[in-house]
């Protein structure tokens, strides 16, 4: 089994979360967008979309989208219910986290670190970002994680709402969030080792998942 | 258990397409969103998303996201294999269609039939939508269905691909996409009575997930 791994890349954060409280390791494929790791034609040939991570199991194949190679390396774990209701819940973070927290924190995070796009349209996703953790807020409650014990609802929702600063989205307003994301970090065996995106990300090198083109 | 259903929306008919194949009914409560309905406090309290569909189990609370729900009502039924990897790959697909389908054909369909955005908005949705239809029409191949049996991936995927052309995207160009659709749609029991959206839906009345500040 290896995963093509993008140090800088939230996405890929989330199975390496996920690892480290697992305790597992697997083979890792050191993957850098702005270095243009994944234009290449053997890059698509493993995900036509270009995207990280990327999980290889050998005798089986390939599988792509990040809240899927989750949910594949937590079944038969504690980060993933057994009971059918319970896993519909996770579930249904999962789709929020495409919905919600991708277009509304990732992208405009992504555009405003690397000025691809205009203020306006920044501004704009913004809002939904507002949403998005507005929803994560009330949902919360009183409860520790999303659906009840730390799932993998939590490490997907985790991801980039923790970096909802960069993408010009105060926390502060949202003390229930910034509770569970000390709760998340304060985990035994929870690493957040995501770096910074380089220095020649602004200009325009490589191609990411969150370019105006594929939004 | 009942279901939150809005006949006019794709979403819902994910929903009703399974509960058709699967030979099965479900206590229906029905839903316009133009007329109101999700606006009031009472759809609020059931899902603060304002979405549907919205399915609510007694004894258990409330479902929401489509996806999760054609997940929890294909556990154990054919349209949802057992085998942890085949699983992860139908998975992948409910999620490729939340970052692709929803955005790029979805949102534009939406927008184009109720004039809500502006023309260049639509236009570049559509450059997100013939990728959608490129990924879809090479990952099928030689297969009958995305992921070998028809399973829920298939039916997640076709609810809004199938209307591709609203949004201006000509399924002529995807001979296997159309073939698929044909596939599906002849499959025994498999009913599509979706309806068109309302007259006045172009005036801007309720709220729809696809309104440009959700987006």
């Amino acid at each position: 089994m290896r995963l093509y791994d993008y140090i800088a890349s939230a996405n890929c954060l989330k199975v390496r979360v996920l690892l480290g409280l697992l305790g597992r390791d697997v083979e890792r494929v050191a993957i850098d967008i702005f270095a243009g790791d994944t234009l290449t034609p053997q890059f698509a040939a493993l995900n036509p979309s270009r995207e990280t991570p990327v999980l290889e199991v050998d005798g089986e194949g390939v599988l792509v989208q990040s809240n899927a190679i989750l949910w594949y390396l937590a079944e038969g774990t504690q980060y993933l219910p057994d009971e059918p209701w319970e896993r519909a819940q996770v579930l249904r973070w999962l789709m929020f986290e495409q919905e919600y927290v991708i277009p509304g924190i990732a992208a405009p995070r992504f555009w405003r670190m690397t000025d691809r796009v205009s203020a306006e349209l920044v501004r704009a996703r913004r809002e939904l970002g507002q949403t998005a953790l507005a929803r994560i807020e009330d949902a919360l409650g009183d409860r520790p994680f999303l659906t009840g014990d730390l799932s993998i609802a939590d490490i997907a929702v985790y991801a980039y709402t923790h970096l909802a600063r960069d993408a010009g989205l105060a926390l502060e307003r949202y003390p229930r969030i910034t509770g569970w994301i000390r709760r998340l970090e304060a985990t035994p065996r929870f690493v957040n080792d995501l770096l910074p995106y380089p220095s020649n990300a602004s200009r325009g090198a490589g191609r990411s998942i969150y370019d105006p083109s594929e939004q």
